[in-house]
């Protein structure tokens, strides 16, 4: 079966999960779920969540700190044992956290790159409909402009030349009076100067936004690749510095890391709120500027919805069709009577058309499927694209931050390693697998080679 | 300055460059470079491309084997010379082969998906366009319905109502001669139902080869991934086995990456094609079953072009609002009279505010912006986003055959360097960084141990 576009909008199951965090203020008191960026309380439960991502920062230096300190103070003892297993550990943990670091730094990518292709639909979205509400006013003003002046000058000529007659006199007063009837139809239809303004300022402001926060992952990104990749090539190198390098390197980007990490988290929370039930929040902050129906109207655009623009757009037919009758008339009647009317006349049907035209422009504007294909494609902008992107970004800081404690295990006991190896050089390491002695013993002693293999 | 929404298509600059590319057939003739996927000299320009990727397949083999029959043949020779720069170099060209293989498998997952996105967009469109053409067929069915069906019967009932009044009788007349107009406009506008057919048998076939596509290359983006880890730890553990098992899938992936190039190439051309001259295309493709002027009209949906249905509209509309104003007075004078006739003139008037709320939605669903917001998305989704991932994927198949062939060159000399140190076991490499005696050696001589660490 042919699968149908997509003409209603489901919130996506992880916007869900988001929603159901717990929504917390400074206080430690329950808050409201509800998207309310306005609220004090609203704002201190999102930024709980940071605080939530900073407390899990303090607790992961102070493990490393204790780790440290640990491994400084037992250095006595722990050298008298047999440090093989040791330098063997701290091989696969480099490659684990090389690898862990790869991976994080590809989800972060995909992350990014769909977080952008969200919020771009979104602003793409809001463009569109900026440039829609931008044509009804263009052709608003456009008509009222032919209506009331370009009529009213060939009213006043035919008013001359008809003088003598009453009758048609009083048929361009009718005409005055339809024309006057489409000014009121159009003067009641929605100024959306003041919504085109905000529009506009929120896509600018959404887009200049995203722009630095793309820019920060993609650098945050390629430092954690870096790092990862010079570190690894500072134990293969056995190089200190590079290493000693690397370690602050490292402690700032698990900062960064956690940082990011309570950032995308409370951005995902925040938007999950409004994308579990954006329409309420829409009709929340439009009401006091636009009428509830129109925004109804334009929210959901069922089938069995009336359209809020009808009985005007009627009307406005209406009275061009009636107008366009007498012009016919007039023009079948009065012209062999009076040919300098002719001119005039043809200028009030061509203008007649044009409006038509307009009119017709005007429905297709005003007719809720455009907008509401716009807000659709905005919202799965945001809600899929969008916050997908934030929850792989959120895994990327996670894995990060493992990754980097991994490492930041890790090259210590590289460095304790290097500096036994370096007072114990007669000792030929005969486990290495890179010592050409060793791989000679493992030849001979398959079992041992083995093992060794799976350390 | 507020950007605008974008209201024109512009062939991005990689479609030209594209474009631009030889198109010969396979008998060396230049070709026609406009697409036309029927022609078969065109369908042999675009073959004539994975020649050329075949052609490369070939020449980088017999390069491989020239290489590798090289180093058998001269095994004898080059063993008598130092064999320290060699082994160096088979780490440097392994890492590079790594890094390069990452790279490439980086870029192909970021491909892959921008060209997924581009096609779903084009999907999306299709499926736009399909659903906004069966809105309108569902419209002009109804309405025609209620006028054939519906006022048939309120006006059979209102004829037997009225039979002693000419007058009405006459009015009856005229509405059922204004109901046959709309019927008459309303088949005069153009059959949907066959485009529909295309457009979504297109988005289904497009949606079904896509899915296979990204599929594979999501496979093959997984294979390069590890078998470049798989040989990495292979070069690392010394292990035979794995490397021969690696050089076997490695010929594999050699030519899958060759045939990628070809294809993506291939098919990258062809869609640039398309891309540089849509609207010639579309037209060709369209001019037996819609006419030229609706074509034009969806096409470009500019102000100045007239609505070719404007006059249907205009006509349907006028109809409409003759019947309202003739119930309208049946119902004010003839209801006193006949009371029983109440219910169908309000039947009537039911009919006819319905008919109107269809024809603002025909108007809307008629006019040129949704079409053509969904032929532009389409567009922008193949040419830009499409086109773009090909080119990745193109970079990809480049990068990857690259990245095998160096590793298929160092392998082999791996090989020969683990069994040149198993035979000289005893003689312990003074240059292994891994070899802590060479450790000492360098540290007492830190010229040396430079120098090693930049080879």
């Amino acid at each position: 079966m042919l699968p149908t576009a997509r003409v209603d909008y489901i919130a996506p199951w992880w916007t869900y999960w988001l929603h159901n965090f717990p929504h917390v203020n400074l206080r430690f008191q329950p808050v409201n779920k509800s998207f309310n960026p306005q609220d004090d309380n609203y704002q201190q439960s999102l930024i709980f969540l940071v605080c939530v991502a900073a407390a899990g920062l303090g607790l992961n230096l102070l493990f490393l700190a204790i780790y440290l300190s640990c491994l400084c103070c037992c250095r006595k003892e722990e050298e008298e044992e047999t440090k093989r297993p040791n330098s063997c550990c701290v091989t696969w943990t480099a490659v684990t956290a090389g690898l862990i670091c790869c991976a994080a730094v590809g989800v972060g990518f995909y992350g990014n790159s769909e977080t952008n292709d969200g919020v771009y639909q979104l602003t793409y979205s809001l463009y569109n409909a900026n440039h829609t509400l931008g044509g009804v006013d263009s052709l608003v003003s456009g008509t009222m402009d032919s209506m009331q002046r370009g009529l009213k000058q060939h009213l006043e000529r035919l008013d001359e030349i008809f003088a003598t007659r009453g009758d048609y006199i009083q048929t361009l007063r009718f005409m005055q009076q339809m024309a006057d009837n489409v000014i009121v139809q159009l003067t009641g239809l929605p100024e959306w100067g003041q919504t085109r303004v905000d529009l506009a300022a929120t896509a600018v402001q959404i887009s200049y936004v995203e722009y630095y926060r793309w820019l920060s992952y993609l650098l945050l990104l390629i430092l954690d690749l870096v790092i990862c990749l010079v570190a690894c090539l500072g134990l293969a190198k056995q190089s200190r510095w590079l290493l000693t390098t690397m370690m602050v390197f490292g402690v700032l980007t698990l900062i960064l890391s956690w940082a990011s990490l309570g950032a995308d988290t409370a951005t995902a929370v925040g938007t999950s709120d409004f994308c579990v039930a954006p329409d309420k929040f829409i009709m929340n902050m439009t009401h006091n500027e636009i009428s509830t129906d129109i925004v109804h109207y334009y929210l959901y655009c069922s089938q069995s919805m009336p359209n809020p623009f009808q009985q005007a757009l009627t009307i406005f037919q209406r009275s061009l069709t009636t107008m366009q009758i007498q012009i016919q008339g007039l023009l079948q009647f009065s012209v062999p009577i009076f040919p300098t009317a002719e001119k005039d006349l043809l200028g009030i049907q061509r203008l007649l058309n044009s409006s038509e035209s307009s009119l017709h422009q005007l429905t297709a504007l005003l007719d809720c499927r455009g907008l509401h294909k716009d807000y659709l494609d905005a919202l799965i902008g945001v809600c899929y694209d969008g916050v997908e992107g934030l929850l792989y970004l959120s895994l990327f800081s996670l894995l990060a931050a493992l990754a980097f404690c991994a490492m930041l295990c890790a090259i210590p006991r590289a460095w304790r390693h290097f500096a036994s190896r370096d007072r114990e050089y007669d000792d030929i390491d005969e486990e290495d697998p890179f010592n050409p002695q060793a791989r000679r013993i493992a030849a001979h002693n398959p079992t041992r080679g083995q093992m060794h293999s799976f350390c």
